[in-house]
């Protein structure tokens, strides 16, 4: 059985394997995808969202909502420092 | 006289000068900040629209919306290449 909803972590891989994560759950079924995404993983996220949308499900996916948030990290000697994230809600239209 | 609406180009800068950038901007009095930015500067934009809105101008700034877009690029030889791109709207609370 389907979820209705995933969420896949944008990290350090190339963008290419978050875009077949991506197009492989809403191919399964999946009405909503999230990628989340920190510090320079950012604009990877983005550029995933936007070729799933305009290149490989054109017509059959939109970008809901791009959420910019701040998330708390533990710095090199346990320091928490502050970076930017994004949750880029993909859903079937 | 303060204009309402400012657009910013993100670039190759440091995040720091955008966030000066932004922060003047509504500091002179305009209501509406605009980010854009392609491709590796994505993240850049980002950050400096959740430092302005977190730490800078706490409670006086929002997010209203970050679009994603594809862009046309002139690449070497003349080519032309999609990349990636967002739009973040900072509106005066």
């Amino acid at each position: 059985m389907a979820t209705t909803e995933q969420t896949i972590l944008v990290g350090k891989k190339p963008t290419t394997n978050y875009i077949i994560a991506t197009v492989m759950a809403f191919n399964a079924g999946t009405k909503r995808v999230i990628l989340k995404a920190r510090g320079a993983a950012i604009s990877k996220a983005v550029a995933a969202a936007v070729m799933v949308r305009d290149r490989f499900l054109p017509g059959k996916v939109n970008i809901k909502e791009i959420k910019a948030l701040s998330d708390k990290v533990q710095g090199q000697g346990g320091r928490e420092r502050t970076v930017a994230a994004v949750e880029v809600v993909l859903e079937m239209a």
